[in-house]
C-alpha cells in the first residue's frame, strides 16, 4: 500500500501573493509530492497550504517551505488578526493512508530537529508529537505570540524542543502530528437554530461530549435551515456514522428530521469506507480489496 | 483523475503452468499495468487473469497476451469442462475509475480490430461492445464452441466482427466491455436455507428481479447459516445498499435478521463510497474530495 501523508503548514503572509508563490514553488519541485490547495486571508495576513505525498517527499517539501518563509517573512513587520509566532507558524503532519500516527510523530521530530539545527529557528513539538502534556495544545505553545515569546522563550518552561532559546525574525515554529480532520455538516429539516445548538452541545468535547468533536449550531441563510456544523478531529475515535446517528436520534427527540449531511473539502477514503462497512455490516473487509488501492501499491 | 481500466482475460490452458507464466510475462512488462490476480482450474483447463492500469497500457497488455496465447495454445489439442472457443476465450474491458463504459467499448473495438488484422484471429464483440443484440450474450457468441464454430463461422450470421471468417488453431476470441462485478454475500441469522433461496429468487433477474443481479440461496457449512450469495453485475444500476436493504426487509418477513455481509475479492472504491453516501445522506459529494484520489490525478 502506498504511504500517504498530508501536511498543512500555515504561513504568516496573506497579502503579498509573490511571497506565497515562492513558498509554493518549494513544494511543487519535490518529487512524489502534490500541492492540493492553498488559500490566503488578507485580514489574518496568513496562508494555509495543503500538500500530500510519500513521507520522504513531504518531509523535504515541509523543510524547504519553512526555509523559504524564513528568508522572505519578517515577523517584526507582520500584523494580522490571527495569532502567530513564526514566519511558518505551524507544520502538522497528518497520516492519510498506510502510515501510522507514530510515523507522523517521527516525521515531526525529524523535520523539527532539522529546522532547529540548520535554520536556527526555535521549534516546539505539539499535538500528538508534543514532548510534554502542556504542549499538546497549540494555543498554550503560542501563548504571548511572537512579541511575547521574545522574552518568554528564555524561561526554562518555554525553551523550544529544537533550535536556540532565542527568537530570530522568522519567529518560532510549531511542528506536530495530528489525525486528519473531516469537516462534516448535518442539515436539519427545521429553521429552529436552537435545536442545532442543543445537539452541537451534546456531541462536542467542550461540553462533555466526544473529546475529538467540535460542533456548533448555526442557521444557513440560503435555505433557512438549522445546521450542526462539525469538525470530526479523529474519525477513528468517532466515525462519521456515529456522529450522523447520534444527531439523528437527538433531533428526533424534537420531532425534527435529519435532511442530509455534507463533507466540506477533503477526506481520507477510510472515513467513508468505514461508514459503508458499518451500515452494510461488512465482515472481514480489507482495504486491499479496493481496486484503486491496488494500483497505488 | 487517473483513468483505471480492469481487464480479465480467460485463457484455454489450466494445466501447464509454464504456458501461463509466459502469458503473464506479457502483462508485467507493460508500463502502467499491474497484474492483480490469476488462477488456473485444471478440470476446466482454463485460467482467469486480472490486471489493472491506464487505458493505453491495458490495451497493449491485452493484445500481447492474446498474441502469446495464440502461439502457445492449440485448440485442436484442448479438452476441458468449461465451454470455450479460443486460446484466449474472452477479453472484457471493465471501467474502474475515471473511464466511461463507452471508452471501454472503444477499447474493445480497437483491440478486437488489431487481433483480427494482425493475428488473423476471428473476433466477436460482446456484452456492452456487441455489434448486434444477439451478440451481447457470451453463451450465444460461443455457441457450438471451437469445434462447432469451425463450420458455423461460414454462416453470414456468425461472421466475426473482425478477422477472417475462418478458424485458426487459436480459435476465436470474444472481446467486450462490461461493468465491474462485485461478489457480495449476505449472511442470515438462520439455518433455514429455503429462506435464503426465496430471497435470492426475489432479487435476481432470472426470476423477475433486477436484470443485473445473480443470486443463489446456500448454506454455509462452517457456520450452519443460510447465505444469499450474489453477483452484483452493475452496481451503478443496483447499488450494494439497495441489495442489502431489500434482503433485510425480505428476511424480516420470516422473522429472520441479516447477520452481516461480505465482499469477496475486489471492488471499485465507488461501490462503497456510494453506500456511505446513501446512509449518511451525503449531498454534493464528489470523488475528488477523497485524498487518495487526488494523488492519482
Amino acid at each position: 500500500m502506498a504511504q500517504l501523508v498530508e501536511c498543512v503548514p500555515n504561513f504568516s503572509e496573506g497579502r503579498r501573493p509573490e511571497i506565497i508563490r515562492e513558498i509554493l514553488a518549494q513544494i511543487v519541485q519535490v518529487k512524489g509530492v502534490k500541492l492540493l490547495d492553498h488559500s490566503s486571508d488578507p485580514s489574518h495576513n496568513r496562508s494555509v497550504v495543503t500538500f500530500l505525498g510519500d513521507p520522504q517527499g513531504v518531509k523535504e517539501a515541509a523543510f524547504q517551505t519553512v526555509k523559504k518563509a524564513a528568508e522572505l517573512i519578517d515577523l517584526d513587520q507582520h500584523q494580522g488578526e490571527h495569532p502567530r509566532m513564526g514566519a511558518t507558524d505551524v507544520v502538522p503532519f497528518i497520516p492519510v493512508s498506510g502510515v501510522s500516527m507514530e510515523e507522523c510523530v517521527d516525521m515531526a521530530r525529524e523535520v523539527g530537529k532539522r529546522i532547529g539545527t540548520e535554520l536556527g529557528i526555535p521549534v516546539y513539538l505539539y499535538e500528538a508529537a508534543a514532548s510534554r502534556p502542556e504542549r499538546k495544545n497549540l494555543a498554550q505553545v503560542r501563548k504571548g505570540q511572537y512579541e511575547g515569546l521574545k522574552t518568554a522563550i528564555k524561561e526554562p518552561d518555554r525553551h523550544p524542543d529544537f533550535g536556540p532559546a532565542e527568537l530570530p525574525r522568522a519567529g518560532a515554529t510549531a511542528v506536530g502530528a495530528r489525525p486528519p480532520l473531516v469537516a462534516y455538516n448535518i442539515n436539519l429539516d427545521t429553521d429552529r437554530v436552537e435545536i442545532a445548538q442543543t445537539i452541537a452541545k451534546a456531541i462536542r468535547g467542550s461540553s462533555g461530549g466526544f473529546p475529538s468533536i467540535k460542533a456548533l449550531g448555526i442557521r444557513i441563510e440560503e435555505t433557512n435551515r438549522a445546521q450542526v456544523t462539525i469538525n470530526v478531529c479523529n474519525y477513528r475515535e468517532v466515525p462519521l456514522h456515529r456522529v450522523f446517528e447520534i444527531v439523528k436520534t437527538e433531533a428526533a427527540r424534537y420531532g425534527v428530521q435529519v435532511l442530509n449531511s455534507e463533507i466540506v473539502g477533503l477526506t481520507p477514503m477510510e472515513a467513508l469506507i468505514d461508514a459503508a462497512g458499518f451500515y452494510l455490516r461488512l465482515e472481514n473487509f480489507a482495504e486491499k480489496q479496493i481496486l484503486e488501492k491496488r494500483i497505488m501499491e
